[in-house]
């Protein structure tokens, strides 16, 4: 057998996703789209953050736990395939803490500090000085995930970019440090921006209560979506409206595939003439269209949670192989000291990992 | 068989060292006695903190890897006893990195700051705000490996009082927020204070190149006597001369076990008429007394490396039963899911770790 029949591995990719709420169609528009579409063609690997998830959550523990087999069940309702993408849950897989620890070494308290994202979120969670320490180092738990999985793409929001940058960092310094072993990720930041709250505030979210969820019912969607905020100056259909920083036509960018359908109802809207009702009833039905398969999906995965687990488990196990790997050469890089090959050979007095594992 | 057949476990003591250099007498005095004096008393552990070694050394894997071994035969060599004594390599335990990143949740970034110790050392290490993170959260590491290990007592210097108070108040945070399952550990300072350099200098270390080890032969400890620092003031035998800050006269208080007798000769050299090279003479005796055994069984162990390796791996192995113990009880009362129980039982839904192992 030559080299030229062996298929060249896929490149890895790894998203996931913190376990603190079911999914929502911003997920969806944002990321879980992008995901089923690669899937195929990466070796992906989806992790489920219970870890991370805890570091503004710890309080919180139980609604953690309960989470993970919903965000599961939105994963497969999605169209995430288990063919293809092996489903981690971070928790399991203690390497990873192993490697945030060497990887703090690596990076200053300042840097840290600097960081805007966490500047942002320390902001908006109002911890000021009291910020806990796992959540000011959660950057470097991102760059051990990512880097333990070796993956060489990682589909972000705009939001999480420096996070793929302080990655990329820690990664030169390694190899810099110990040796270049480490795979240096690819940020690609997703086509649709960020899906506005029902309400019309920058983000959707389960505690702002302005989200339509992945596991909400078809009255649930058609409730939510007709008291939707829209143009608050267009009373009366007549009126002329104002599209921009209404989330409505903002859903329809992102759901409704008839691109020229879109800017018709835009110009209608604008112009005046085109009642908000209408519009509406428009963005049901095609989030019905979205939705409904996914629906349907959701509750067979449901009826059956041993299966899902299954799966967990079973992706689970194939990321605890890849990290294994990875922590091998890891150590290895690092000079720790290899106890399994302690004393066998003939650099038994002071062993290292050997290059490749026996 | 009663429940009075059966002995009582005994209580947990763990200690440890940063392999960064050969042990050296100031080990000895401070610390490594009482653990001897205790391994039978206590379930001892010794932690070998490679880990918390990189923490400072991150740019030298290498030294730390190569003191590991040089370590293990300073501690045989001063009589620990395996029979007794876990002795555990940190690196091979990733639990305890795992329970450091669920311990970061429960400090904050500004108490870090405060640690009196880190502090010092901060300044000492001339870091400013370029303090790698590692280094900044080495408490929380300290943390969980006290915890990790249940152990109730720690003997410590009086500089690393305030890691045992952090400590203390994570099993505190701990148990408020999850479950009163870690052991508060007291600490136990040494009656033997720090026991200064060769130099004078308040601290005895490799890197200040004013330490007598424990692996120095005969004739390189008595140069290193000879050549101390002693009252720069008593320039003549028949000069009175100063004791207090004289590091001859705190090493024979460390090591003379004729108290009397080092009365004596304090009296005689305040008073003048005691030579320095007199005094000195006499401490190489002192010192041969308490290095000539040492030596000679550091001498055995160190032509049987491989003894020493599978020591440390029995030791090792023993500690991760230990702490795999602890992390399941952690796990459990952190609400973690366990994927072994997943669907396997009436609560296969949103499984937790169950409260006792199967």
């Amino acid at each position: 057998m030559t080299t030229a029949d062996v298929p060249a591995p896929r490149p890895r990719l790894l998203t996931g996703d913190r376990p603190t709420a079911p999914l929502h169609i911003g997920h969806y528009a944002g990321s879980l789209r992008i995901r089923v579409a690669l899937q195929r063609e990466y070796e992906t690997f989806v992790l489920i953050a219970d870890v991370q998830a805890l570091t503004d959550h710890f309080e919180q523990p139980k609604k953690v736990r309960d989470n993970v087999l919903e965000v599961m069940l939105d994963y497969l309702a999605v169209g995430l395939d288990p063919a293809h993408v092996s489903f981690v849950l971070q928790s399991q897989v203690p390497e990873l803490a192993e490697l945030t620890v060497y990887f703090l070494n690596l990076v200053t308290v300042s840097h840290l500090r600097q960081n805007p994202t966490v500047k942002t979120e320390i902001v908006q969670k109002g911890y000021g000085e009291a910020v806990p320490a796992g959540f000011f180092v959660y950057p470097v738990s991102q760059a051990a995930d990512i880097t333990a999985f070796g993956a060489t793409l990682v589909p972000v929001g705009d939001d999480q970019l420096p996070m793929i940058e302080q990655t990329r960092e820690i990664v030169r310094r390694f190899g810099h440090l110990y040796a270049p072993i480490l795979v240096e990720p690819q940020a690609v930041v997703g086509r649709v921006p960020r899906l506005p709250g029902l309400d019309g505030r920058a983000k959707m979210s389960k505690s702002l209560g302005n989200a339509i969820f992945l596991s909400d019912g078809a009255d649930e969607v058609r409730r939510k979506v007709m008291g939707m905020y829209t143009d608050p100056l267009h009373v009366r259909a007549a009126d002329p409206g104002t599209v921009k920083g209404n989330p409505v036509f903002a859903y329809l960018d992102a759901f409704d595939p008839d691109g020229a359908g879109v800017q018709a109802l835009k110009d209608h809207y604008t112009r005046g003439g085109l009642g908000d009702m209408t519009v509406k009833r428009h963005l049901v039905d095609v989030l019905e269209d979205v939705l409904a398969p996914i629906r349907e999906r959701r509750a067979e995965s449901a009826a059956d949670p041993a299966s899902v687990w299954a799966i967990l488990r079973a992706g689970t196990q194939r990321g605890q192989e890849v990290v294994a790997q990875t922590m091998h050469a890891v150590r290895g890089a690092m000079n720790l000291t290899s106890l399994e090959a302690a004393g066998n050979g003939p650099r038994g007095w002071a062993p290292s990992y050997p290059a490749e594992p026996d």
